[in-house]
């Protein structure tokens, strides 16, 4: 198998899948109980806490646990733009967020705010253009570090700096899911960041919010006390522990990166030699990410065919099943360069042989697949 | 290991464990994806939502899994509430609800509607208390089928079809957690219940909703397609199938439930030979639940004077860590009735060497601990 697919989602390491069966099986107690069993409970998802705290360089008690990503984003960006309604009318966006970032800030765009959804040039977004939209009455930014489809970056540090010397009472919050352990990524002044367990070999079914001390958030979910009222239920003890073990396990993140750095300039590289291929990952992207259209033929037939010599990779994103991909749409690409776009994403586990079985394919499908645009 | 705070959670059965660790280490595939790892992944997921639907007498497509009980209560109530606010302006609940609704319920009037929180009477609700407050512009009536702290239970298929033969537009929202595969819950005309995994050996961080066929609820969270647009983020398939399995393992229910009386029944018994008991839960009240107040003591010191002998109970529910008990409190107890309740609750592997330790350690208590009343 060569599995080239880790932006939808990853296999789950052996070290985060021992330590969710090690939870699982001796430790059930409800964190909130008082006695023993409850106390080892509180302490498995305090540790965890830390672990996920020191890879997001902050502090503990700023680290929420929820079941993924797409609710990290929902608590930070209802929560803090309903914190903010008083006196802010507007929010700024960038065109090419994720749907649990875009569709819930369009939801707020029924609750009353203005929503400015910025387009990216050259398939990047330029900070300046969204400051640019930024005045007394902006309520929230939110911007994602990594695009999932095309691995393009935003320096959301500096932006989150620009924000808050226009306003500083503006939220910022940033989608960290495509960005968690794969890029450095300082928090600076930043308000909130989303992450997801899925996307490092943690289980599907956790994530984390970071939320910066004393920060404002209106809360969205309710219910007893837990993770400090931002995010009620009883708490998924064993895979707040997987999501740690998975961290931990990751060991040089930079490393890692320079491996990947490697093996995509490797693919843009033979990529150039295919006729019909057009990349569309911006060049200085996310290593982890490169998208790329497969010019005259629709991306499902060529994932098919790449899926049958065990190679897995995919057109669009995952989380829009069967839709356009909107990031591509948004950036200004043709139909046909739409409907021919592919997204390669590498792990730190990935390596040349991948590329291998990746590149024989390709080369099978110009040879035998019907074109469906000439 | 005298374990009687099953209501609190479960410790996680051998089948759900074991499946959990199946799908972890064998199945990463996205649901999503449009290859073979995620038809799997999608496969695994639409077998666990038959087996929890059939469980609940409720159609596949009727069953959203989330994260928790919590997680369905919010999704259901804040959704029910908001998709009728054009004509409705009131809630109907009981005084004696988990935090998960009574708190989202106070959310809800600071949205702008009324909310009538109907009191027990000797410490049952009555539905016809109920149904005397609902009229033409109640928008939303929730009651729960067992009581966390007492097991007092309401007949809701009642109070459902009541609530419709008054407004057939009023949602009826059912909190099943306490209930599910403990006692017949008939979903009648009931439009959306919650339930949850821990609660029945399945591993915390999974739960469900169930949405009745054409009920219209509003989306709480937004994101990918996920569960239909109900529950967005990607799915947690392992512990989904984790649920199936617990809840196939769980067998025949009413067997269950009929041992778990003996239990009840026996207990009551021996604490009626105590001077200094109150028996706190109704007469009726399902046998999985028996309140009673230690008289004289707090129950933190009773409790951790069973610690100390093997023996897990609870001092109201642990939902409120640390917290009075709001159910008690609701049912009028004198503050030193309230101080010593003490909740023993089963799970159908409960036996009579459980009971035997609870009631020695009980005994103990009643000689050697300081009375903090006289």
């Amino acid at each position: 198998m060569h599995y080239l697919d880790n932006a939808a989602t990853t296999s789950v390491c052996p070290e985060a899948a021992a330590r969710a069966e090690e939870v699982l099986r001796e430790q059930f107690g409800n964190p909130s109980s008082l006695y023993d069993l409850g106390v080892r409970a509180e302490k498995t998802l305090s540790a965890a806490r830390a672990a996920v705290a020191k890879a997001l360089g902050a502090k503990p008690s700023e680290v929420y646990f929820t079941a993924s990503g797409t609710e990290s984003n929902n608590i930070a960006l209802l929560g803090a733009a309903r914190a903010r309604k008083a006196w802010g009318d507007c929010i700024v966006t960038t065109a090419y967020e994720h749907p649990s970032v875009q569709n819930t800030l369009r939801e707020l765009r029924t609750e009353g705010f203005r929503l400015i959804e910025v387009k990216p040039v050259a398939g990047e977004i330029r900070p300046e253009d969204m400051l640019a939209q930024v005045d007394g009455k902006t309520a929230l930014v939110a911007a994602m570090r990594v695009n999932n489809e095309t691995g393009a970056m935003i320096d959301v540090a500096a932006l989150a700096a620009g924000v808050k010397s226009i306003n500083r009472r503006t939220a910022v919050h940033c989608d960290g899911v495509q960005s968690f352990l794969k890029e450095p990524a300082p928090l600076g002044q930043i308000d909130t960041m989303a992450v997801s367990g899925h996307k490092i070999h943690a289980p599907k079914g956790v994530g984390a919010l970071y939320v910066r001390t004393g920060f404002n958030l209106k809360q969205v979910l309710f219910g007893g006390g837990q993770e400090r009222g931002i995010r009620p239920g009883t708490e998924n003890v064993a895979f707040a522990a997987a999501m740690a073990a998975a961290v931990e396990a990751a060991g040089d993140t930079a490393a890692a990166r320079a491996r990947v750095q490697e093996l995509n300039l490797r693919l843009r590289r033979e990529l150039e030699t295919f006729q019909n291929v057009r990349i569309n990952s911006p060049g200085s992207a996310s290593p982890y990410i490169l998208n790329f259209s497969f010019l005259g033929y629709r991306s499902e037939t060529v994932l098919h065919l790449l899926e049958s010599r065990g190679v897995y990779v995919s057109g669009g994103s995952a989380c829009s099943k069967g839709q356009r991909s909107h990031t591509l749409t948004a950036m200004g690409l043709t139909d046909q360069e739409v409907d021919g776009g592919i997204r390669v994403s590498f792990c730190s586990g990935s390596g040349d042989e991948d590329l291998d079985a990746l590149l024989e394919g390709l080369r099978e499908a110009g040879k035998t697949l019907m074109r469906a645009y000439r």
